[in-house]
């Protein structure tokens, strides 16, 4: 059987553990795992999209409808732009990125990657034969290397992924640095992607630049503070022609008509999103607070809903704290599959106030341990 | 913006007429209209999956496990084959063709369909610079023409489509013509998918032809007799090894949290499944007995959940005709779209016992009207 060489090189993806492996390996209740390790919006989903999805349950042996007029109004509605703008992802946003590709991409075509950052551009992005160039971001004042962006750029160059505020740094990038990066690919082919997955942490976003630059694209996902990881909701704003280039190709019934329904009662649910904001600031404080009081971890400010924590100090690798942790029930992101990062790295994502909690407790509790 | 040569030369997707809009432009009421139109499940999704839906929904905040292992045991069970065996895919039917596309087709690679039949391999491949080449099906029999298929294999073949039951003609293919094709294609590269999206209505299927052919992979989908179609699950069966190739690039998320318990809780739910085949050809084979009394329309024999029905006598287009049958509230598929059949064709899918009935009464009443 003959694979695609882009294929060929490719490392089968290895899943993290699933909650059942984890409580079956270290003899935990599922109900005490506490999960920090995916960002998540740890509060549950809007009560009036959990009430529409039952709601809408009895009718699943139906095609979704197919156009999703009402659901990119509503978006439209929500980030400040028109309906001709907006491409909806049923994959999250991880769709959106495979569209980019299979719209754009051609092989041998190179994509430049500040890194750390989001990995999945690379996966989603490789199969299509691109070339991953990566840039740099900056670790003494936590913020992107904007010059190693700009020297990047090759006539080869077709993408730029600006993650913002970055996963897993935490940061956002300057709007200032962003215009200077679409000025120098003004007249050009190169698309810049803004991925604002985590924007509404920040309270700041880029969409007033779509109207300026033809190039720019803005990437979101309802994943984060929506609380709909589990539906897979993606959405991208960019110039209309943009936008009808990438629904000439993208799969017509890819969002689950649950999703759909999921999508359409959270954004109308404006409360749920204010206290989702609100409370995922107020955690995110709380935890950069805490964290900052332990002197053996290097904790990242961030403007997003997790924190990067630099743990060599302590004397062990990011998969060894990472295991000790899940022994106590608290999951994290071992960041050492990043490329940029070392094998000392962990993001931890907020949680409930009694989540957060905990955790201050137990990492306090295992960085006495193995200092003892 | 440069796009894809690939991408330039498609034409932008046109969905169909949400049901909402219907409503607007015929004056219709929602509860009054009758899909014939994409061979759903007419009888609504097993009980026991939306029960657990609506428990499931809760925690839609937390991303979907990613391994998949229990549905695939489920799929193991349900199909007579192994895990290693089996993938999953989120988007129906249609993500595991964009993988199998993603995984083996370079531009200008060939993929043989014979004609008419399933117009979404084509959307889905084109992007990825494949060349359709059309085999053929025998009208006057409703058989695959086998000698098309074999003579149109060349150098450059990379998949061959079989569909059986084929849509929208509703006819099986000989196994032993499968055969002749795995045979013909032994030691080369080319992959033979059969579509067994409509197999539990035939009551036959392809799986025993996995263990001794390295190249049939069999495609299948939860979107009819399993009445999943609003919650996207497909799913592929084939040797291991091409099983594995094809999870290398997978997107791992693609299944959401709500699309994996239906399916679990479907699989589980024999005693629907099963009613849901009995209903179904009871329903196909009262269609087809009272269509074939009306002497104006070409009623093809089927073994799936819709009939094909050739309607040229009655001197109206299958737009046309649909049109008239959508005013009164029914909705059956125009068939114009397909390649391999001229604008002569429409295809009505099962209903209930009391849908089938309205539909005959409709359809016999709009021939007097066009007869008059």
């Amino acid at each position: 059987m003959k694979i695609r060489n882009a294929v060929k090189e490719l490392d089968p993806y290895v899943p993290g553990k699933s909650q059942d492996e984890i409580v079956e390996e270290f003899g935990l209740k599922k109900e005490n795992i506490i999960k920090l390790g995916s960002n998540e919006n740890p509060w549950g989903p809007s009560k009036k999209a959990i009430s529409a999805v039952k709601d809408e349950a009895n009718f699943i042996n139906r095609y979704p409808e197919s156009d999703l007029k009402d659901l990119k109004e509503e978006i439209a509605s929500y980030s400040g732009s028109n309906v001709s703008e907006i491409i909806v992802g049923g994959d999250g946003a991880d769709e959106i990125i495979d569209i980019l590709a299979k719209t754009f991409i051609e092989p041998k075509d190179e994509f430049i990657v500040p890194l750390p950052s989001y990995m999945y551009y690379e996966f989603l992005f490789k199969p299509y034969g691109a070339i991953p160039v990566y840039a740099k971001w900056n670790f003494d004042d936590n913020t992107l290397n904007l010059d190693s962006v700009i020297s990047a750029i090759t006539e080869k160059t077709k993408m730029i992924f600006l993650c913002s505020p970055n996963n897993p740094t935490g940061a956002l990038i300057d709007q200032k640095d962003i215009i200077k990066v679409l000025k120098a690919t003004k007249n050009t082919d190169i698309i810049v992607v803004i991925d604002e997955a985590y924007f509404e942490y920040s309270e700041v976003n880029n969409v007033n630049l779509v109207k300026d630059y033809s190039n720019v694209f803005i990437m979101r996902t309802m994943s984060k503070v929506l609380g709909l990881a589990g539906m897979r909701i993606g959405y991208g704003i960019a110039n209309s022609e943009m936008i009808e280039f990438m629904h000439r190709i993208k799969p017509v019934f890819s969002l689950t008509r649950l999703s759909y329904i999921a999508a359409l009662n959270t954004l109308n649910d404006k409360q749920y999103i204010q206290e989702s904001i609100e409370k995922g600031i107020e955690s995110r404080e709380y935890l950069f607070n805490e964290l900052s009081k332990i002197k053996s971890l290097n904790v990242f400010k961030s403007y997003s809903n997790y924190i990067l924590i630099g743990i060599k100090e302590t004397g062990k690798t990011a998969k060894e704290f990472s295991r000790k942790l899940l022994k106590k029930g608290i999951i994290v992101r071992d960041c050492t599959s990043f490329k940029g990062l070392d094998e000392y790295w962990i993001r931890a994502s907020i949680g409930t106030m009694e989540e957060d909690k905990k955790f201050i407790e137990i990492i306090n509790k295992l960085i006495n341990e193995i200092s003892e």
